[in-house]
């Protein structure tokens, strides 16, 4: 759609959601790569030197010999800059760019619960991304910082608001079984999850990001305003040994009851607000329904849609609430990368650059 | 305690909870195997050529040498006998063996639902037991069948029956990661589950069974009958990449509802019945009450109290009911053999061979 | 370059490397899927219903509502026939194919030994298609039996070729570290290869094939007949727990010894027979020479060249004999489907069918 | 034998190695753990405390409270210290405990190549112990070190040296399948090993290592010196997701060729010198050779003796060399703590502390 190709950067681009971002954006119909950038100690060096690529796709001829430079302001300039950034660091960063002009669209938490950052999965909320319009005026900003949820939420709030707009959800319980590289590079070591679950992941703090953060995306905006939405979320996390593919155990209690198979019409035909409907990411189908007794699976389902849909099964009535479902998507594809991605291209489909 | 040893049998010994049996009963103080039967394909060969060994300790020197016979009444004579035979097979023999005079301690999921058949935690219900002289007049036998609960079952039923007696138990969310040798051997093919969450043990019956038999063992015997419990269930099971080791995550409603500090301290404190207390599978500590953030794990705490034990971890307070934990048991001993051995303890400290 | 799409089959369709025939088939350019072929019990169901799709990638659109048909000469009707069959069945059906004029082209060694049965890697003996003229002559048939060898040997062979045109090979050591998919479904238990190593594949049968079939493959084709090559090879082979991909540690003796400088540098430009350059499942490059200290990697170099390119690394002399490095090759695509289909496009390609 | 408990101290006690010190020391029948040291960081914290444990056995109650000390001479007194130091550490402060009086038993690789420090498998050499009178005039110390050789030597080498006794030992290739617990913890990240293989350990230097140690343990002690064994050595390692025990692909040249029945008898037969076989450590047997067409595997073996035993299988003939077999060891018990306390042991039998 856009005449010609927009700029983009990636800061954090040696890590492992930093290479998703690499690998995604290779022949992208709007994007080019202008900038990757990294700690210092990358920088200077040639990007497939300074990368222990983890993925198992072949890093982008692109990318290869693109030298690397320092994640600043100066040395980076781009109409939109993808941020793989650690928490602290895309604290102080994020804004420096954002006010250099550039439109941040970021995986890191640091911004996720700003009054006027968009916390955005386009499928669902695409209207949230005129919160920028609000922030730029708040900041004095020609740039803007646009954030996707944290991985877990990512598939769970997909489903919760299909069923939200048709049912009404009131109550939902939530336990995960997530994949090692959410924890990026080198993250989990081997010893701890060979032949093992972790019952906890980030020490509690994911627990605290998943009740939160579907309740601020199934919002509604009023006035530059979210109203979070008014649901009760209990979620347990756990770490297991899965490459890639967020599994989530889910039971939901919703203002009208319904049939299983009443929910599984609801969630096929599920599309989503129309102006996230045709990007280059734009999930095909939303989310997918499985009938099988044993699916949806990490290693089988992930790469539904490209990784960008989510997937549903064993759709049966919830002995103590509504309805009882499981949820997977692909952690660093529709959960980090290619999340920010999709937020970016929302944002230049918008005029919002 | 028994003056001599105790002659018993295992059925369906070279399976995997076959094996289980046979280690487990090595250097037993009370019991001295008699009798190693299996299927009529294995039988007359050596215990240690008919069987593919799969625990990682090496298999006891005393079975080695042991000629495998049917699994018959003709060739299987002993007070105890122990099953560990598959439900359809179990359906037929065991009613067999309790008639010509063995106590029948079985893992098999058969006669579980049996009015006046023991389903047996001797840590949380040791007064279920007499169940069996009901069992005897109804069945005109002179022995019995006692059975223990599934592997899922176990542990989450253990730390129920704490907090039962403590402050009422109404509702519970349990979801399920379950360990590989919970299917047997050779159960889950390696494409199955490396790299992968299989969100669904059974194809549902599991979760049917996690449903119900809590509400047996927890419920009250009266005049030779069970009133159930009257707690309602919600199960969710998965199969993941672990050996041994089944982690459940646990969201309860009270009666009367607790901190997670005194809920830790009941837990800590509870001992059981005293006849339960005291025989040679006894579980020292009953429960262990974990204090980590990321505890109990399957590698690391199976084996707590050589596998009898049941760690209980992450006690908090659930945002939509009142507690939230997670449990951990290990499937084949304290959820298999371990607890039919523990049972034919209970039958013999009981005067009830 | 064939000027309309020949209609082919695949014979044991529902097995792991039919599932990759299936899978590779997909938009092939000059080949279209007609019949799938599978077991009596799978006859008359819908592909997508008889199967348990084991791959990463979804099942092919095409294939979903075909319905499988009986693996017979009547049912079956196609130029090409793919054979997944298991050896015992493949012994008596691919004669049957033959002779009724069909292409076969096969993954089962059932024939791999034969006098006029060419056993085809087209990267390094492309000419040994021409046996099929003597096997035609030979068996009275209109079709013929083309087959490609064992997984293991495949990528070891692509190497030796490369290194015996230019230096000579006299002794070659190897030892295999193989993915689970060689063992097709549902192949090895889990039990057995968790947090384990299985020191041997096919109790030993692998280790003869190894041994065996290269010296064919690296050999001449004179009058009519191939005279093997004269090297000597002592191969073990061990099951690790990789999905796919097999890495295989090689030590070899040449007649002319050389640095591993010189060695990177042949093995890089090899190129092999013109005539199978320019096939669409040409491997590009045929051989990848990687620097790195830790690599090839399974996880991370299989899909080189789409699966079809054979990846060397840690290039280095032996202190015994001259020359020691790895070879890693995707076992179920070069390894098999992949090699059946190339093998199908060189004979098309030659217009052999 | 000694008649009060000898006092030692464990240095590095909370790594992977540290840990399986503590726990093979727990009941140890001569000695006493009296110090815990460890890194200024953890010093002064309990050492349940400062430890992330990851054995599956239970960090033993003796540990739990006992305060950790820095690793220095004045903090920590003991006639024998143990070292898990990184060797870094270990290269600065091994010489010091030994001059202040402590037998240092060291599983660092620092001082192996020592003129006159023992390289140490008691149950193949245990005469080179004598070296360390040498080492006190050399170095005018009242201590002493003694090293054991890296994990993969180690079963390696005691299978050598029985066939080296009995055949005469030329040639050696071996190929590696190391477990992770080998490289520390945290060591190996999850997402490097999980699905794959890394086809070197150590970058190089393991296999250096392994094609000297040997060398030096099948030497001859002569007038205080050690003269190297004339075999040559070809090695190539791999990293495997397995927990514990390597396993080592040999093919070995003899001096006087055998049948694999002979050498199965000889390595069955193999005692070692006798001042090593009535240790508390001595592995019992010296080695275990199996006759399973499929073992050893590091899962189910690994533990035969207490883990200190070598487990030999699949005695075959090499088609190049003469014999071919598969070596199985528990690297962080026979291979790394197990081992200095075996030495610790001979050097208390022989009087040397």
């Amino acid at each position: 759609m856009p005449p010609s190709p927009i700029p983009v950067a990636v800061l954090g681009a040696t890590g492992s959601v930093g290479q998703r971002f690499i690998s995604l954006l290779d022949n992208h119909p709007w994007f080019k790569v202008v900038a990757i950038a990294a700690s210092d100690r990358s920088a200077g060096q040639k990007y497939s030197q300074a990368t222990r690529w983890v993925l198992d796709t072949p890093m982008p001829e692109y990318a290869k010999d693109m030298i690397i430079v320092p994640a600043n302001t100066e040395s980076v300039q781009a109409k939109i800059v993808f941020s793989a950034l650690h928490t602290e660091i895309a604290n102080e960063l994020e804004p420096q760019f954002a006010k250099a002009g550039s439109a941040v669209c970021s995986n890191a938490s640091s911004y996720r619960r700003g009054e006027d950052v968009p916390l955005l999965l386009p499928e669902i909320n695409a209207d949230h991304i005129h919160l920028v319009k609000q922030q730029r005026v708040n900041k004095n900003w020609s740039g803007c910082i646009v954030t996707n949820p944290n991985c877990t939420s990512t598939g769970l709030t997909v489903v919760l608001k299909a069923l939200d707009d048709a049912f009404g959800v009131k109550k939902v319980f939530a336990v995960s079984l997530q994949a090692l590289s959410g924890a990026g590079y080198p993250g989990v070591p081997s010893l701890d999850i060979m032949d093992n679950v972790i019952p906890n992941v980030g020490n509690g703090g994911e627990e605290e990001k998943v009740e939160w953060e579907p309740r601020k995306m199934l919002g509604k905006l009023n006035n530059g305003k979210i109203e979070m939405a008014d649901i009760r979320f209990s979620v347990h996390t756990n770490r297991v040994a899965v490459i890639d593919g967020h599994t989530v155990c889910v039971s939901v209690q919703l203002d009208n009851r319904t049939s299983p198979e009443e929910a599984a019409r609801v969630l096929r035909e599920y599309a989503g607000p129309s102006l996230a409907q045709n990007l280059p990411s734009s999930p095909r189908p939303v989310i997918s329904v499985r009938e099988e007794a044993d699916r949806p699976q990490p290693r089988l389902d992930r790469l539904t849609g490209n990784g960008m849909t989510t997937v549903v099964g064993r759709l049966r009535r919830d002995p103590i609430l509504d309805l009882k479902f499981v949820v997977l998507s692909h952690n660093t594809i529709r959960g980090a990368a290619g999340a920010s991605i999709y937020n970016a291209e929302l944002l230049a489909h918008e005029g919002l650059l």
